[in-house]
């Protein structure tokens, strides 16, 4: 029998536009391969553009054209010559994840074969930050009072209860099917209402995984600690904001930030998940051919994982660990292919 | 004449008792070989053992013991086995910070000789991260409301027009005497109030410097370009968090974040500057006599600059480097030399 998934494409801005038809590339390669599943996909032309024309990021019932997909597939969202990226975000990337309550981000990270991380000795590191994605530092609530040389700036940072428990909770499951060690980010030293919350609703989370391991490190610190020694983390949880940091640092020791994936993901079943590289539009190196497609294409592998396809997911890992060791790589990453040479090889090496 | 120079000097907590007096040593060398200056230093027990005696972090007429001094001199503040992070920090380092109006934070880092980076290829990098040192993030102003599983916790980040365009206005005097470009770290794409309002304070205060290049790049980007091109920074301005964790990641990529020095300044004269290495109390490692001294060193460097003492300044950090060079470093810098060695050796080498 013939599985069918429905997908929603969204290059948004940027490299976005050459990394997701990349990405689909292979998806279908992979497909086809396979055999007994078919990815239908459909295309949404959103993103800065689409704004510039029709003073928004997406159309009115976008959300409503978006719900029965079986999952979401976006580029990259902000360019910040054409719309300021506050308006640009919030009006499509934060917009889905909220909407769609896609409460928990994940974002793994490893040392990958064939890539060169920028530290001495990465050893293997391999973890997985799992974000807050819904509330927190992240938040509309805020605003300015006085004007000229008194104006202030208030931005308030939420954290509920609710959210709070079950990103921490969705980690520990995570690090029970792993290396089964819990690091939260915190900072209840210096910020002194809400990290002293997410303290104790840490330390009460535990208290249902016994044999889960826990550290909790301030953002400073593990910050560089992701330098230092990136091998010592298994499942970190993280706010929004911290998580936001720590995944580009993530990006970062690999070898780029254009490498690593992130997925969005909606856990009561109400909605889709949305996959996402962690990294942006990049702007400045758009239309040249040389965006780098592995954050993307590891991208669609953790989408493929979600809808049930583990099999294929590590196929297209595999094949694309295997045209980076040889040496088949953008310029980000030490290379001097294109982004369609990147593609095309790891199209063929999936036929391997 | 002799020039006389009134420290107060407060070790703290864990390792701050070990390295506090290795620099003290370290600036009594320093000056009498100088012989035209003396250095009078007066001994504050404050911190978590005195908490667990007295109640309180420090003396109640503590500001008013410090407030004539010509400097302070900190060593680290925290053990949470003692005494919870958030009531030490507040009770006695950020009290201080706030109460002295040390409004600006100082942290230089730079590829250091003798010091092996965890990087493969750090380049000369050398740049001057400007905090925020009053406000932001780290705020008072919050709390929670309800209970159980509707308990919620809101922090606000408070940003003012005046101490915003103080920092920026110091990050860009800093530039003109360096390499002349200002990178602001911003996330106004997530951060929906404070940030676009700190990127149009910057953009503000960047046109009266007109000589200055500036760039503004997201935290999030930034903490990954600190670890794949370090080099291509100067002066980077940032928010009370974003410079807290932009600094510890300088320190990793030095090569320890027992390195990086730092100095809260107050520019008002109305009341002392505080010099603080960037790393913590490391309740850990305490009493083993293997604490890095370094950063209490360069930190007290950094001290003698700013009381005026500039080639007093560089003379220790020439020992420094030099004693580090020689490869006599504690075994977070891949050497076996105990804290005492480290710092004795340093004495000797100002004498040459
Ligand atoms: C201890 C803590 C409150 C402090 C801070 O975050 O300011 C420290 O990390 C620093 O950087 O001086
Ligand atoms: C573009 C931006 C709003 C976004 C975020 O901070 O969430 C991005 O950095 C990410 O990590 O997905």
């Amino acid at each position: 029998m013939m599985k069918k998934y429905e997908l929603a494409v969204i290059p948004g801005d940027g490299i976005g536009k050459e990394v997701v038809p990349a990405a689909v590339k292979v998806l279908q390669t992979a497909a086809t391969l396979h055999g007994g599943i078919q990815l239908e996909t459909t295309e949404f032309p959103w993103g800065c553009d689409y704004y510039l024309k029709h003073g928004k990021m997406m159309s009115d019932d976008g959300l409503e054209q978006l719900k029965n997909f079986d999952a979401l597939f976006l580029g990259a969202v902000g360019d910040p010559n054409k719309v300021p990226d506050h308006i640009s975000l919030w009006g499509l990337l934060i917009h889905i994840r909220r909407e769609f309550e896609q409460t928990i981000n994940i974002r793994p990270a490893k040392l990958f074969k064939g890539l060169t991380s920028p530290l001495v000795n990465p050893g293997p590191f391999n973890f997985l930050v799992i974000r807050e994605n819904s509330e927190g530092e992240y938040s509309e609530s805020g605003g300015r009072i006085h004007k000229g040389e008194d104006e202030i700036a208030i931005q308030n940072a939420i954290f509920t209860r609710k959210a709070t428990e079950r990103v921490m909770d969705y980690a520990f499951k995570q690090a029970v099917l792993r290396k089964g060690h819990v690091t939260s980010a915190t900072k209840s030293n210096g910020i002194v209402h809400s990290m002293p919350f997410w303290d104790e609703v840490f330390n009460d989370v535990s208290k249902c995984y016994t044999g889960v391991r826990t550290s909790s490190v301030h953002i400073d610190a593990l910050a560089a600690f992701f330098v230092t020694k990136p091998s010592d983390f298994d499942v970190i949880v993280a706010s929004n904001l911290f998580g936001d940091i720590l995944t580009d640092i993530g990006g970062a020791i690999m070898g780029s930030i254009g490498i690593a994936p992130a997925g969005n993901i909606n856990i009561n079943g109400k909605y889709p998940s949305m996959f996402e590289p962690v990294h942006g539009s990049a702007p400045d190196i758009y239309g040249k051919g040389i965006a780098n497609p592995i954050g993307q294409i590891w991208t669609a592998s953790l989408m493929l994982d979600h809808l049930g396809e583990a099999a294929l997911a590590r196929e297209v890992l595999r094949a694309m660990e295997e045209v980076t060791e040889a040496g088949i790589k953008t310029k980000d990453i030490g290379g001097n292919a294109t982004t369609d040479e990147v593609t095309n090889k790891i199209c063929l090496q999936l036929q391997n």
